[in-house]
Order: structure tokens, then sequence, then C-alpha cells
């Protein structure tokens, strides 16, 4: 293990972190809020810490995608652990657990809150907050590659290991150039975002924080009833945003050079809206009756669906309250997830669709035993590799899924909550169903749960392997007897040097 | 599409059919119930049928898996038409879909019942109900292969689509030996679990009965209360017996050869009873109280993991009122289900190792890139094939769960009941939780609720493929394309002849 190369970025991300941290610091000035202190004192802590552990350049630059693994695993645990210190500290949200819990269901997009009232939280803090979701959806990483030249070494591994999706493809042949094309079109559709709230006549601070949400996919809100006081205009922006931050970001970029043919032409964006327009026309009809009009139920059927589906958690009425089909259909949206390469969680439309592709070839075996068994996607063949890659993921999720699933429900709630708090923590939802729905929150679990949730909404934000890598036993066993080996030799040649 | 050769088949097995229905018959007489009446009628039936069908020996023996896959989805639904006929016409299951639903459940060794009392039935339905689940636990075409000499074509292809598990392993070199040592083992274990029952001092008929669900792991019971009104003796040995069904036959046989070393060294035999042994641990750990001795608890645990793991369904106490973690290993043994190769259901414990394999091996690529990726499974190595078929099995089986999930949740009952139901249904298990519970039934589910885990139930029992494959539109257009061409070859042939 490279530890050198992943002190120095670990120091790197918390440099970044302390200056991100100033933010709500010029929010609480604005506002005159005692938190500034805290986030001033944090920034301090953030960049002191960062400072010394990036002090040392280090010689050896090789990193493989262990490294990589380790390394982003590390950051997002680091970030979280400093970024819960304002919550804490401020006694804004009085227990750690609670604190650290809504800080990693920030940064990770999940927005599972364990706050029952957020209204009377300061602006600073809300902010922060909000502000999380947006540093999250993108990536910490992503964003150090972008303004970092770290040199040498395969810095494909660390944006493979933080990016949703099963198969990042580098947009252009420079990481750097990819990640600053990627952050380009995330910041831009932020600024039209907010400016399309501000033309709804919401104050600039509530649409900031509301446009970080959506951006983010998070779905952190700054009102108890989530996006559900807003105007009609209001939901709508957020729907369509929320659907809009859900795709492949090569489809944007691919807008960006005018090859509009090959962003329409994309499978998974296809199967994305097909799946969206699916949901939703089933919903509508399972819940259509007459103590609503039809353009509201609409507006609220669209608004649901684009929430789950990229794994936002905004809502605009209590979805928990739907007849049983359309909440089966949400609980099915919620598991498929947005594209790959969106800031959307779950587990990606490419995915379902190679997953679906290789039934069909299954099927096509039986019936005609002599056919050709290639599986393409986006015009390309996929190796064998890849598919089972895909199997794996998923077979991983499930056996995640199960393990958290027993341990949460040691705390002995009903089969819904428990499965559904997984769920949606796993793919970086937000709410559940039950004593977990969007009109109830996580804090009254058991610190066990909670700690078993904060686990499920990093490996669900990083893909599962590099938290299952970071926790790997025989990685700790290696580079124990690697740096025992190592100190031997050393001693060993300080003592043949003495002679 | 070799129809002549399937159609042979169908009436062979309706042939074998119209002898099993005289065992009710016989059972009637004895009683004096006018049941037997409808019993003989529908055996006639059956041998006119079957006769039909059977008739022309079909000159073209050609056999392939299409055909094997379609031949046995087709004799499951034919065997369960005829089946359900003395339950309707006799009238003690007065609709027809119920009758349906309840031979199918019958066949299928699920147990799943929707009889809200099983008491008030006549003994020869009784019988015919759990003589079903002897009939389906080994299978009928594999009985079919043991008795009749089937020349030429490959017969393995019919024991692969009804045989449990990922890969039919032939015994011996000739599949007919194979399917009469099968039930030779089969018949053997029978006789020896109905004289532990009669040395228990149960009734014969009843002993027999008991015997019938426990060896096919179906789960029928003939009192309201399933086992849970017998003596703690009879329920430890239905409780052991279960576990020994839902052993890999293949065990038996090394047994049987006295080849000990081999049949105790199957890792799928170590990894069934570590999960037996793991399940019933956590959940006595979870549930002892001072209500019950430990002995009691120790009864109740073993039984009902037993039965949910072989997927039989006989219950001694209500596990719907055990506390959630309880109920969430009961679900995930659901799942995982028994030894391949036993007459148990599920995806089967062979398939949940070989994916905690490629689980493993996918972690161990992250740690150790040029690590050697091989899976081992009972000391061989696996191919590419084998895993991605397992992977490609499971995930067909999620997308017929989300599809039937959905289709039953139409009903608007509780997201439990409707997630259980399908559960074990698919599973071939029984009782679910909540609305289907051990203590309520199927009787008052929708008829399109029934129709689906009908399907279920069929595609479980079959591992999915066969039932897929026979609702597989291509195959119906290029059969049909087939027909025609060959009628309109005929035609020319004619004409020409005229000239």
């Amino acid at each position: 293990m490279n530890g050198g190369m992943i002190s120095f970025i670990l120091g790197s991300v918390l440099k970044v972190e302390s200056a991100l941290l100033l933010f709500p610091c010029i929010v609480a000035v604005f506002y005159k809020e005692s938190a500034g202190y805290w986030f001033l004192c944090t920034a301090v802590l953030s960049f002191v810490l960062g400072y010394l552990l990036s002090r040392k350049k280090p010689h050896n630059t090789v990193f493989y995608l262990k490294e990589g693994c380790v390394t982003t695993a590390m950051s997002w645990i680091v970030i979280s652990l400093v970024g819960c210190l304002p919550f804490y500290l401020s006694g804004e949200i009085p227990s750690f657990t609670d604190a650290l819990f809504e800080t990693i269901s920030g940064f990770t997009t999940t927005g599972a809150s364990i706050l029952s009232d957020v209204e009377c939280l300061s602006q600073s803090i809300l902010f922060w907050r909000s502000f999380s979701h947006w540093i999250g959806g993108m990536g910490v990483l992503v964003f150090l590659l972008a303004i970092i030249p770290l040199s040498g070494g395969s810095h494909m591994n660390l944006m493979r290991a933080e990016s949703p999706g099963p198969s990042v493809g580098k947009l252009v042949p420079k990481v750097r150039a990819t990640a600053r094309i990627l952050y380009m079109i995330y910041f831009g559709m932020t600024i039209v975002q907010l400016i399309f709230l501000l033309l709804g006549k919401m104050p600039f601070l509530e649409a900031l924080m509301i446009t970080f949400g959506t951006a983010g996919t998070g779905g952190f809100g700054v009102r108890n009833s989530s996006i559900g006081g807003y105007s009609p205009y209001i939901q709508w922006v957020v729907a369509i945003f929320m659907i809009l931050f859900g795709v492949n970001f090569n489809a944007y970029y691919f807008i960006l050079l005018k090859r509009f043919r090959q962003a329409f032409d994309m499978e998974e964006i296809k199967g994305y809206f097909l799946i969206i327009a699916a949901a939703s026309a089933m919903i509508f009809v399972n819940i259509y009756d007459k103590t609503m009009t039809a353009a509201d139920t609409l507006r609220h059927v669209v608004f649901q669906v684009g929430s789950l589906m990229t794994s936002t958690g905004y809502s605009t009425v209590d979805f928990d309250l739907w007849p049983s089909a359309s909440k089966v259909v949400l609980i099915i949206i919620m598991f498929i997830g947005a594209c790959a390469g969106s800031t959307g969680g779950g587990i990606k439309v490419s995915r379902v669709i190679m997953m679906l592709k290789s039934v069909k070839r299954e099927l096509n075996a039986y019936l005609h035993p002599k056919s050709v068994r290639t599986i393409k996607m986006e015009g390309k063949a996929l190796n064998q590799g890849a598919i089972s890659s895909v199997a794996v993921y998923f077979i991983t999720f499930t056996l995640i899924f199960a393990a958290s699933f027993l341990l949460v429900s040691l705390e002995g709630r009903d089969l819904t909550t428990n499965f559904t708090a997984v769920l949606t923590t796993m793919n970086n939802m937000g709410p559940g169903l039950a004593d977990v729905g969007p009109s109830r929150n996580f804090g009254e679990l058991s610190v066990l749960s909670k700690y078993v949730l904060m686990f499920d909404m990093l490996a669900g934000r990083l893909e599962l392997f590099p938290m299952l890598v970071l926790f790997h036993p025989v990685l700790w066993k290696e580079t124990w007897a690697g740096s025992k080996r190592k100190r031997r030799r050393s001693r060993r040649e300080k003592r043949a040097a003495a002679k």
C-alpha cells in the first residue's frame, strides 16, 4: 500500500473541505448567527489536519485500484467526520451519532434525516446541510482531480472508485480534463435551476439550498413539508431538474459538442425516460380519483417518480398513503435508480438493461442453442467480464442488503420499516415507508441501526466495493505484514550500516 | 418442434396419472366415501386422453433442450388441470380456480392452501392432496424416465428441466438408471419416516399423509393446526426428516455406496447444515424467554427453520408472532432454500455458495489484481458459463419476483402480505407472513393474484426457464411459422404428385 500517497490525497481533501466550510461562514455572518464561529473553528481544524497530512509530497506515485478504493472510502469517512462537527459543536444536533448520520446522509446525497423539525435550524446550518449534497453529488475526489494537478499515477482508479455506474468512460483522454468538463456541466445546470427557482419568486438562499438538494439528487428540504408547500410552478421545476440530474452526464457532453444524435441514441437514456414514463402512467392510473384534478395528480406522480427514481427523496405528498400497487412501483424504481454517470443512486439503469439482456440471451440459448451469444450495450459488444461484473455487483448488493436488513431488524420494528430503511440508504434515496416514511424520520432508530445505515449509505454511494475493500480483513493483515516487513528491513539496513 | 414426441410424452404422463388416481379410489372404498366415484371418473378420463395422445409412437425422437422445457412445463400444467378435477367435481373445493391452485400447490410441493378448514375434507380428498406432494417431490417425468423405456433422444434434457438445482449430474451413465436410483432412495426414506411416525402411535393414513408432505417438502397438513397438535416426538421426527429430504440426494447415493467421506465432504451439504445451525442459534437467542422450556423452544426453532429452509412449510407455532429479527432470518433462509438435487425449493444452497464465491473473487481482484480467478465448487473448477448461469438465474428470479410482486399488489393488501406471498410460492414454501401467514390462507386472494401465484409456483418448481420458454412469444411464432411451412410443403408435394 502506498501510504504516502494516501495520506497526501486525504490531506488535500481536508484542505478542500476547509475552503468549502467558509461558505456557511459567510451565510452565518450575513444572518449574524453564532454557528458561524463553529464553522470557522472546523475550517481551521480541517486545514491544519490537511496541511499535516499533505505536507510531504510522496516520491512513489504508483497507485493501484486497491489504493484507489481505500483512499476513496477513507476520504468520504474523513470528510464526514470533520463535516459533522459544526452540527454537533453548535448544539443544533446534540447527539454525535445523529450529527454524523446527517452529514453522511448529506455527502452521500441520501437525504435521510434524523431531524423531525428542520425549520428551527439556523440558516448557516441549513446551508451546510444542503451544500453537502452538492459537494457529494459529483464527488469530492473528482473535484480534487479537477483542481489539483496530481503528478503521475493512474488517477482513473480514484475516479472509477468514486463515480456512480458500471463503467466510467473518460470523456476526453485526460482525467483532469474529464473531471473539469463534468464539474462545468454540473455547475452550469445548477445555475440554470437557480434562475428558474428565482423566477418563481423563491428567496435566494432557499432557492440555492433547494437547488443543491436537487443537483446532488440529495433531498434535504428546508421546510418540514419538503417541497409540498411550494407553488405548482416550483414543484414542476424541481421535478424536471431532478430528472435531468439523473441523466448520464455523458449525454450532456454530447449535447455540448452538438452530437445530439449520439446523446439521444444512448440506450440508457432511452431506458431511463421509458421507465419514468411507464412508472408515472401506472401510478397515475392507480391513484387518480375525483379528489384532485388530473393536472395536480400528474404533477404529484411525476414529482414522486422523478424523486425516487433519481434517489433524490424530495416529496410533495405522503406517498406512504398511496395504494399498495403504487408503493410497489416506487420500490421497484428505487431499486433501479438513475443513470450511471449521473449524481443519482440505485443499481443504475445501465446495469438493469445489461441484466435484462443477459436474461434474454439465456432464454435465446434455450430456444436456439447455436445462436451467437454476445451482448451489446450502446452499440458495443460487452465482454464476459463486464457482464459478470454487473451480476456480481447485483449479488453483492443483495448480500449487503440481507445483512443490513437483519441487523436493523434487531430493533424489532416492522418489516416494511426495516426493509425500506435499508433500501433507501443503500440507494441514497432518503425517505422509506412506514416508520421511516416521508412524514417520519430516522431519528428514532437505535444507534446500531444508524451505524449500519451509515455504512450502507457510503457503500451505496461508492458502488459497494471501496467500502468492502476498506473493511476487508485481508487488506489490513497484508498491510500490517507489509509494514512489519519494511520495519524489519530498515532495522536490518540500519544495523548493517552501523557495522 | 418435435410435436409427435411432445404429445407422446404428455400422453404417457397422463396414463401414469390415471394409475396414481386409483390410490385415492382405494382410500375412498375403505372409508366408503362418494368422492371415490369422481376419482374413478377422472382416472378414466385421464387414461383415455393419455391413450389418444400417446397412440402414435413418434418416428423422430430428436429432442432438444427447447422441447425438454416445453414438454416439462406442459406436463406439469396438464397433470394439474386433470388432478384438480376430483376436488372440483366432488364439490369439496367449489371454485375451479381454488381447486387448480390447491393442485398446483400440491404438485409443486408448495403447500400454500386456499382452505381455511382442512379437517372437514373427506379422507380420500385429503389423501390425494398429500399424495400430490409426494408425486411432485421427485418429479413426474423423472418417474416416467424410471419406468418407461423411451427410445433414443437425449432424455437428460427432460430430467435437467425438471430437477431442482443448477447442474444435474447423472449418478450413473444411464439416465434411466439414475432416475431409478433417485426413486429408490426417495421411496426408502419415505418408508423409514412412516415407520418412525407409526412408532409414535399416529394412525396409519394420517402418518402416510404427513410422510408424503414431508418427503416432497410440500407442507399440506391434515389438521388445521398443521403439526402443532402432535406430540413432541412426532414433531422431532417430522423436523429431522424435513431436513433430511432437503439434502442433495447425491449424498445418499454416496452413502449407499459406502463412500461416506465423499458424502460428508460435499460443500453444499456442509453449507446446508451450517446455515440451519446458524439460523436456529440466532432465532433461539432472539425468542428464548421464560414462557417456555429451552427444550420446547429448541424444538420449535429447529422445526420452523427446517420447514422454511427446505421449503416444506409445516409449522408448529405461528411464527408470524415472532420478533422482527427472527422473521428476517426466516425470510433469508426462505430465499436460500434447500440443496440442489433434493425435493426442496428456493434458490438452492449450491447457487448461494457459488454467488458468495464470485463476490469473494471480485474482492480479491481488487486486492490482488494479478491473482488467478477460478472458482472451485465441490473440488472442480467452474467455467465462466456455469457461474454466469447462476447469476442469470438469480437475476431472472428477481425479475419474475418484481413483476409478480407488482401484479399481486394490485389487490391493495399490505406490502408484507404481497412480498411474502410471492416469495413463498416462488420458493415452493407454503405459508408467508401477515395475511398469508401460517394461521391464515390464500383463499381470500383475488383470482388474478391466484393465477399469478400459480405461475410462480410452477416457475419456482421447474427452475424458472421451462415456464419462461413455454410462454415465450418467439417460440410460438417460430412453431407457427414452422407448421405453416410444413403444411405448405406437403400441399406442394401433393400437388406435384397429382400432376
